[in-house]
């Protein structure tokens, strides 16, 4: 799986309870990384680990179960800038990330080692172990860091760019290429396909290796009835001059996808998503439980396993 | 006043109660620093800022008032050592002191903000922007960092040597010399003199401004009826063939003390620390509420005022 934050996270809750967790191997977006405090953080792999590990604020999608934010509200005192929501056992894995990558382990390195503390044992890796960072350029903002944009800015503003700074130098983490050829599936989960599964197709050789492995690939439409699940999706998608539908998704991986998942409430879609050489599948598709994780996992294992 | 933990903390309580805290300038111990989670943490330091700013836990004298431990407690999942009690909210201190030290501010500068932010308006100066780490080498078990050896050990095993690592290659900081020289009063706390004052003793220049100051100083015995009034200085002193009394501690200053406060059980010894060329005060000195920390400062400024 591609995976990106919260979307990700619940259709790997399903997969995860389906299959053994040797079996699945996790590439995560890494664009949405960033530095507070002088911590970095990597809000898609945690929200990654926190939920496979059943730690995960159920309320939010991320973050952890029942934390406070003690931390945070001293850190008040001292910067003027915590609008980020970190946690106080939530700061614990910053920390950790932050000392061990100062003490030269890769971001993988760091990774894995994060996902074993929390007893998973999937393969979780990072798209890279170099900086990539997602820029939002907004009318009269100039260019956002990703969290500034969604968080601070609550993704306000009309979109001009997606720029992912660094991606031209980094190369994509050891394992990431090879997962994907030698896969028997890849999916997509139903994360924004601009700025959690982009980041990762930008990288030298993913789209390659996409096109090009025998695995069979799904996706599934973070638009359902003309609205992003999540997030502002389907306002990037309209100031790009991008379709707000599933078709406008497909659009973008139609180069490799196999099979396009999409809600039973955007079933008139099909026939166009077919036209661009994709199976459709329509089912229900929000996964607010952890059921209907499963219920959409098995659904996707069953038509690319077919 | 040169500061260690807790006793300077509860005497500077008493003092910042009778003066303008313009008028108080604090020179702390940073022997006792270390990093912890690759956190610079800086206990001396920080404690003289939570009692003066009243937010010290009260049944510590360290630590943050009704603190919790939630990271502490997720940070045992990365980390097999979790045994320095950093609680939440004083986290926040030493992920901000780390980020600015990282980001090339010196000890001076970031105490400055430290205590600024708490809304402080006395002068605290580390003894030096250097590293000085205090070492405690023990039988059997070798050199031991401070903290390992007090916190860890719980200060246990016979003391052979103990060792101000880098005070050779170490300067005071900016600030330092200059407040003992133009002082009117210099006020040591009945703090450790070997582990607590010892690391700022050793610094170049410092000991030869306390001689040579036109201050008047003063000292406060930390031993008490033969025990120290909190951690193992008894231990130490006579595993180094020291005396376990004022005389012990009054010998250690006598090339600069003016002054020598000791305890009422302690009167006997009065006549022996008047031979070595003091003053003699006796008075109450457990500071154990904040009425009698501005007593025995009380008592302090009168005797050296006079």
């Amino acid at each position: 799986m591609l995976a990106g934050g919260v979307g990700a996270a619940r259709l790997l809750r399903g997969l995860h309870s389906l299959l053994e967790p040797r079996q699945l191997t996790i590439i995560g977006n890494t664009g949405d990384d960033d530095t507070f405090f002088g911590l970095h953080v990597a809000p898609d792999l945690d929200t990654v680990v926190y939920t496979l590990a059943g730690r995960v604020a159920p309320q939010y999608g991320w973050g952890v179960r029942n934390d406070r934010f003690a931390c945070l509200d001293a850190l008040g005192r001292y910067y003027a800038d915590t609008w980020f929501q970190l946690g106080d056992a939530d700061l614990a894995t910053h920390i950790f990330r932050t000392d061990a990558l100062r003490h030269g382990q890769s971001l993988s390195a760091v990774t894995r080692a994060i996902a074993a503390a929390h007893g998973l044992k999937i393969t979780l890796l990072p798209m890279s172990d170099e900086p990539v960072r997602t820029f939002i350029h907004v009318d009269g903002r100039g260019a956002l860091p990703f969290q500034a944009y969604l968080v601070k800015g609550r993704g306000r503003g009309r979109v001009r760019k997606i720029e992912f700074r660094g991606a031209r130098r980094a190369s994509p983490a050891p394992g990431v290429l090879r997962a994907i050829r030698t896969a028997d599936i890849v999916v997509l989960p139903p994360s924004n396909p601009l700025v959690s599964i982009g980041p990762i197709l930008s990288l030298a050789g993913v789209r390659h290796a996409l096109r090009t492995t025998r695995a069979r690939i799904a996706a599934i439409s973070p638009i359902v009835a003309g609205m992003a699940i999540k997030g502002p999706l389907h306002r990037m998608l309209r100031a790009l001059g991008r379709e707000v539908s599933p078709v406008g998704v497909a659009q973008l991986y139609k180069d490799f996808v196999d099979a396009f998942v999409i809600d039973r409430r955007d079933a008139q879609h099909a026939a166009r998503i077919r036209a661009l050489g994709m199976r459709v599948v329509v089912t229900e598709t929000i996964m607010s439980t952890p059921a209907k994780s499963r219920a959409l996992a098995a659904a996707v294992l069953q038509e690319v396993s077919a």
